[in-house]
């Protein structure tokens, strides 16, 4: 259940869809995060989730407690899974400017390829549920210690100014990918939000100060 | 029940509380607002915002028709009248970066003056509330055309780069302003949120990049 296994195919980076859907657990997981994200956490049930995961509502309950539960395995497994890539991602490249490119890319790949994802996460994060506060502010913290390292080496490198706040620049990169990533979604997905990847970089790296 | 008015103290910007509380239709959307932050709005229930305002469950109906258009209200009426402030501060300065700060100084002192504003506005935006898509998009659309004019006239001035993609910019800013506030909200509000104008300004201007 927790084994991971993630393939790099031609620079583009993805989790294998094998993992996802090797037992019920899985499925059942996938089928609430559908459900969720087509009409909201508070108004799904675990009867529509049994139903779109194609079992009888007491196989619910074999893996998870209740809805709560659900959502709180959405955050321990599956979006773990994401920042973990994340990190892979980030670890292949040398440079702090590279690191940042391939942050920022893995990101909006990841968040377009499963859009289910992409709407709860960005939804549940902005909204006050006690029942996954404790898995938010980790994920939270993951991604923030992700940016602070790439910003620290970029430091060293000397890519990047020394004399910056680092916690608001931590909040000033997530929250302009993830706005990125709102506004594809509020469009329907009609565009490809990998393309975004590079100039957002280029208004990180360079800003949108006319510097001459 | 439209009619508006600010008022400018010490060069902070708010909105006068005597026209939110003037008459029944105010003080419900207050308790509202309030009950929602506080426990989420789908779990939310009309009874509860009539207890909070202190009137007969009935007497919600007389002005709204049910919970969701209190929601539609909230955008309509509140939401909206915050934004026309914003509008009024961009206006009262005479260059684009001054413009700027203007806008996220203003947007920061709002959101945190009323934080059950912060938290129900924040989190229905991330949310697919179809009852309100059109309000949330309105808007955000408010919001954007006040970024792209400070742009272009920031760019005029030569004091924004001219080779930037504009409606990329427009979701750097937002979701950079929206990240620091949902970061201070998750803090549970335990700093100043203002003080952080002046830096994220800073960052949007020159941007996090080593120019030398």
């Amino acid at each position: 259940m927790n084994e991971h296994s993630f393939i790099e195919t031609s620079g583009r980076c993805f989790i294998s869809a094998k993992d996802k859907n090797n037992d019920k657990y899985h499925r059942i997981l996938e089928a609430a995060v559908s459900v969720f994200a087509k009409q909201g956490i508070f108004q799904s049930t675990v009867s529509q989730i049994a139903k779109e995961a194609g079992v009888a509502d007491g196989t619910i309950y074999l893996y998870f407690k209740n809805k709560d539960d659900i959502l709180v395995h959405f955050f321990s497994f599956k979006a773990k899974q994401v920042f973990d890539l994340f990190r892979q991602e980030v670890d292949k490249a040398d440079n702090a400017v590279e690191k940042l490119r391939n942050l920022i890319r893995c990101h909006l790949e990841e968040f377009q390829r499963d859009r289910n994802m992409a709407v709860v996460y960005q939804s549940v994060t902005r909204q006050n549920v006690p029942t996954v506060r404790k898995e938010i502010k980790e994920m939270s913290g993951m991604y923030s210690d992700i940016v602070l390292e790439i910003i620290e080496q970029g430091q060293m490198e000397d890519s990047v100014r020394k004399d910056l706040y680092l916690s608001l620049v931590k909040r000033f990169i997530l929250g302009a990918v993830e706005e990125v990533i709102n506004t594809w979604l509020r469009s329907g997905g009609k565009y490809d939000l990998t393309s975004m990847a590079d100039p957002l970089i280029d208004l990180f790296i360079r800003g949108i100060g006319n510097t001459n």
